[in-house]
This record gives C-alpha cells, structure tokens and sequence, in this order.
C-alpha cells in the first residue's frame, strides 16, 4: 500500500447516511502544506452549487483541502444549495483550521434533491480525525455512486534529482450518467510545481483524457478535476524537460482514469477506441470522432459485434465535417472493411467481427481529406444501458 | 376503399425477391398525366445513387412516376449504384413509355450491398400490369422494411369550387434507422397547382413535420419526400386562400405521416411532444427541443415513466442556447413540476409520473428568454431499440 501513499497528503472517508444503500459516502483530502491548486468544471450551464463554490476558492491557485460527497449532487438546489456547500466548506475549514476558501467542495448524485446537512456536520469531526496517510483508496471508494470498481492511477517521475509522485482518484460510470452528476476527479501529487504551469499541464491533459471519451453524449452540471501539488518532493524549480515529464505522467494519470470510466460506462460490454485520421481540421477530426461516439446505431453495431459501416458512413455524413464518401477507408483493428467508400467484402468483415468479440479494439477512420487526426474513447450501448437509466429512481 | 383514391394516379406492388423475408417489396407510382413536382432529399453528405439521381430527375418539376423498393438502400455503392439507379429508372420508362427523367427512384433497407438488378429488371413489366386506382395501400405496404404498420394519410379540401384530394404514404420506423436508410415520403394530390408554389408548400410542411421529430438523432442517407401534383381536380388558378388551405392539408398529412412514424420508433413505447417556450431565439427554441429529444438520459426516463427533470436541466445546461437555471418552469402535460429551476415537490412528481404511464404525453418547458417557441416529437429509447440494433444484420 506505500505506493498509494503521497507525501504530506491525508486521505479518510466516513459513512455520513447520505446514500441510499448504506456505505463510504463522504470522503476527505487534506494537504498539510499549502498545495498550489488547479482545476477544470463543467462547461454546462447549468452548475451545481459546489461547482460554483469550488471554481471560487480555486482562483487564486490555493487549497489545502477537498470534501467530497455522493449520494446528491447538490445541483437545481438554488440558494439553499449553495448556502450549504459554502457550510460544509466552512465547517471543513474550523475543523482543519484553515481558511473556508481553501476547501474544493465536490458532489455527485441525485439532481434537485437538498443536501442532508446535519449527516454532513455531523460527520466532519469524525472525517478530519480518521485523515490519514493512508486514507486514499477509501476516498476513492466513497465517491462512488453507479461505479463498480473504485479508480485509482499513480505515476512516479522524477524533477530536479529528486523522485515525486502522482496519484489520481475517479468517479464516474459515463461522461454524463442521470441525476449521478457525474464525474470527479482529485489528484494528488509532491511534486514542486509553479501554479500557472500545474494549470497549463491540467488544461493540456484534460484535453487530451477526460475531453476525449464519452459514454452517452450527454454533459453533467458536477463535472471536475481538481490537481493538487504540495511541493514536498522538494525537486525546486522544475526545468523545461521536468516539465514535460510532469506533464506526461499527468496525462497518463488521467488517461488511466479516462478509460477506466468508459470501460466501467454504465452497461458497457466494450471499449472502443475511435481515431480518426486525414481530417481537413484538428475540429473536424473531433467532430467526426465523438458523432461517431455518440450515434446510438453505431454503439450498438459494437455491442452486437457487427462491422456495420453502413452505420459509419452516415454517422460521418450527418456530421458536417468536410469529406468526400469515395475518399474513406475504415478498419477494425488491423482489418480493412472499407476502402473508398465501398465495402471491401463479406471475408473481412467476418474478420472485422471475430477482432468486434475482443473487450476492447480499435476503429480507423482515414478521410483523406488532410492531415489532421483526433481519438475518442467510448463504449457500446447495451440492454443494461437501458436498465441502469430506466430504473434509476424508481 | 374509395377514399385512398386520387384521381388520375395509380400503383402497384410485387414481390420483387429483394428482402431477406419474403413479401412486397417494389413498389409503382404512375401519374396519367404530367404532374408538377417537387422534392426534399436528406441532407447527409454520404446520398444513396436513387437520391442523388432522384434530385437530378426532379429538377424540373415534372415527374410521372416513382419506383421504390425496400431490402436494400443503394447506398455507398459508388458508380456501380448510380448505373443501378439509372438502369432501374430507364426500365420503368420503357415499360411506361415516358422518358427516363420523369421517374424518381427510392431505395430503403441494407447500405452497402448492390441491388439484384436482374429481380428488379424482370419485376418491373409485372408492376406496370398491376398499376391500379386502387394499389396505394399496397405501395405503402411495400415500402416497409422495420415498420410494424403501413403508414397513409389523407385530406380532402376544396379549391375554386373543386374538391381535391391528398394522400400520402411514407415508412421509417426512426429519423434514422440501422442500415435501413430510412424515411421515405410519398404524396399525391389531384390539385392544380403551380410547381413553385408545391415546391414552397412542401418545404413549408417539412420544416414543421418531419424536421421536428427524432427517434435516434441520426439521419440518414437515402431521407426523400417527393409530392406530385395532376391537376386533375381541374381547380384551374389557385387563390391565395386556397393555396393556404393546401399548405394547411400538406403538412396535417405530413405532420400525421411523421407522428406514425414516431409512434412506431424503433422499440418505441410512448410518443412525446417537447415544446420549449420562451426562447431567446427561434433557433434556440429548437436547439433546446433537439438536445431534450435525443439525450439518451432523457429518453431512458421516458421508457422509465420517472419525471426525471434534473436530466431535462442538465440536457437544457449542455445545448448551448441562451438560459438561466432559475428562469426554467417544466411541465407534464398540465403538471408542473419545476418552477424557478427548483423541483415542485414529491407530490407534483408522483402525478407527472401517472401521466408518463400513457402512450402520448406533452413536456413543456418555459425558459422565459423571450418569445419563440418550437416542438419536437420523439419517442423513448428501450430495451427493445437496442435488440432491434444489436441483432439487426446477424
């Protein structure tokens, strides 16, 4: 377990009666230091209450603290909902006795319901004396709500002579899942880092990770990833070529937590991997990438195991971008099934759909219309898709 | 039966041996007269060759047939396709004895397969015997493919002190649906009428008809309402007044015609109305309507029969229109059960969810931005739409 382990960070998680099904369901992180502080929210316009709190204390580039609940998600709760993020966080705050706007408030679970106050008030005490060095993997697990394994990555680099670590906790079974506003994710890391480049290396790494998968197509109002780095690894200033290493494993760390997501996307049977290539623009390479991600037909071509490029080709007509049908080329894998346009035959696509019955395969989309190339990340749709969103709160 | 007849138009339909189950499947429209025409076709940049042909052959405003099949879309069938759809075109003009460019051709079912030209070539002598008053229902038959009923309406209007008929046919279980590309309209009317004004009429009614529902989002490759107009009803120059009430009864055929459709969405149990008031913008109206229609999250609470409104909020969030949270009111037909962006209460919910238990229901959303209002008709997404999807090829 050492190797969960960051220096200067505590981790704990309690039991506060916030789920329905009784469990971890408040969790606490607390950096003995000042950490510098970086963080990505939502782009939905509608925000949860602590996505508005949290995106205010982050400003300076400052915290010591992250409290997260599931169970709600204190998102359309209006002025009470904000009212009682800003008391958790100041409650978080006496207890720790730090100030009110170093703590990251994070929620996810049902939309529109009130925060049970007293359960969160009631646990902090208990919370701030369990925190622990240890504490990590029991904070992962108490920021579950329809996931089915915890997730957690780490990365070891090493700056300045000296060795540092990173470590990422997850939440989230879909880009979007129903009232489960949906994804969160802390890092944690001692390395020795100037705020304005901790934000550069997020910015850059979520592009790349959480901005790149999708189970469903949908956006939640409690998206966030917020990176923590207290500098005790004690690397000094990180040097052009350190940065990038830090970079790279904070990429890798998120990448690792990315795909956990899809490949635990709410009924996923598979995890496919979209790239597209040939594209006129970087944005038409996206685009293409993430409809194909997000058409229904074609999700559920994956979860049949059926080479169906019909579904393809349409999916990259209706999508706008730039392309010409007697210019694609598609493969599974290393399988070709349509060159030019055309279907290249009934052999390759049996091929095509023996590669189809693996638990994760690749789908290659050449346009031949530039040079230009996007990757998405996402899962099929499936009978238990259905189930899981259909029941979810009756 | 008299009332499926529009003077001076006949049709037929035959087993031509193109679907893998055996029943009618080519199916013949013949105008005994020149008819105006006019013609919508999908706007996917991947077209099937009958659209791309039909759209050529329709240019000028008069057709005097249509020949459809279902099985196979000729579509992503290259130069190969395009002389398919000409050949198809060419031998129904021979066999009729009027030139090759007064006949629309459709084709709806597999992408990517060719067309058995030689079971289309030889059936087509047998459908031009059979061409009758009374063969319209079974041309609505013959176009099906997933379709679990034959979709007709009709209307009757007066127009200078003639009465006048419109009927028409169309399949598609879905905006768009597997490889089965996918919705194909056919209209008949016996009014006298100029082709510009049929050609606006038609563009009119699309735009509120079948440009207003979604069962998948997608759309596909081989989308076609075509009108053709006799003259037969000897209506001579049409007023003002008449010409409303034409447009008026096109797009209440059409409008019916797309609800069917709606109404047998692949694994559709319930039929739901989205109108969004309030709007910023028109476009905004629409938007909203759009992204609440296709979110999968949304669509799943429908089947689910749960008032789910944070799943409405965070879709209305993510659509990129002009909104604020605590401006939203949503209803269930006359159930509030959001006011302020803030949930009514478990009572109001529990009523809403009675009324989700009906077949057809309205959801109504006042953003309070301004003053344009749209409506989408959608259906729900279930478990019956993934095995539809999931099995469809193998």
């Amino acid at each position: 377990m050492t190797k969960l382990l960051v220096p200067g960070f505590k981790a704990s998680a309690v039991a506060a009666g916030l789920k329905k099904v009784k469990g971890l369901d408040l969790a606490l992180i607390f950096s003995e230091k000042e950490a510098v502080a970086a963080g990505v929210f939502t782009s939905n316009k509608v925000k949860a209450s602590p996505v508005i709190l949290s995106y205010e204390h982050i400003r300076d580039g400052k915290i010591r603290a992250i409290i997260a609940n599931s169970g709600n998600a204190n998102a359309c709760t209006g002025k009470v909902g904000l009212d009682n993020a800003r008391l958790t966080a100041n409650s978080v705050a006496n207890e720790l006795g730090i100030r009110h706007d170093e703590v990251v408030v994070a929620s996810t679970g049902v939309i529109g319901a009130h925060l049970n106050m007293e359960m969160i008030t009631h646990a902090i005490p208990d919370l701030v004396k369990k925190l622990s060095p240890e504490g990590i993997p029991q904070a992962a697990e108490a920021i579950m709500t329809t996931d089915s394994f915890p997730k957690i990555s780490r990365f070891e680099g090493v700056a300045g002579g000296k060795t540092y670590r990173i470590i990422g906790i997850a939440k989230g079974a879909g880009m979007i899942m129903p009232d489960m506003a949906t994804m969160l994710c802390f890092i944690l890391s001692d390395i020795s880092i100037d705020g304005e480049d901790l934000r550069k290396a997020l910015l850059k790494s979520v592009g790349t990770t959480f901005n790149r998968i999708s189970v469903d197509g949908d956006t939640s109002t409690n998206d966030m990833v917020v990176v923590l780095a207290n500098g005790m690894a004690g690397n000094g200033q990180l040097s052009a070529v350190d940065y990038e290493g830090f970079q790279e494993g904070l990429r890798d760390v998120m990448s690792d937590l990315a795909t956990m997501m899809v490949r635990d996307g709410e009924g996923a049977t598979k995890v496919v991997y979209i790239t597209i290539k040939g594209a006129k623009t970087q944005l038409d390479a996206l685009t293409a990438a993430k409809t194909i991600a997000n058409s229904p037909l074609v999700k559920t071509a994956f979860y049949g195991q059926d080479p169906n490029w019909g579904r393809i080709m349409a999916a990259l007509g209706r999508s706008g971008i730039v392309m010409k049908e007697e210019d694609v080329n598609i493969w599974i894998d290393d399988v070709g099934i349509v060159e030019g346009g055309l279907g290249i035959g009934i052999d390759a696509e049996k091929r095509a759909a023996e590669i189809m019955k693996k638990k994760e395969f690749n789908l290659t989309i050449d346009l031949h219309q530039g040079s230009y190339e996007d990757r998405v990340t996402t899962c099929d749709l499936t009978h238990d898709y259905i189930s899981i969103n259909a029941d979810y709160r009756t």
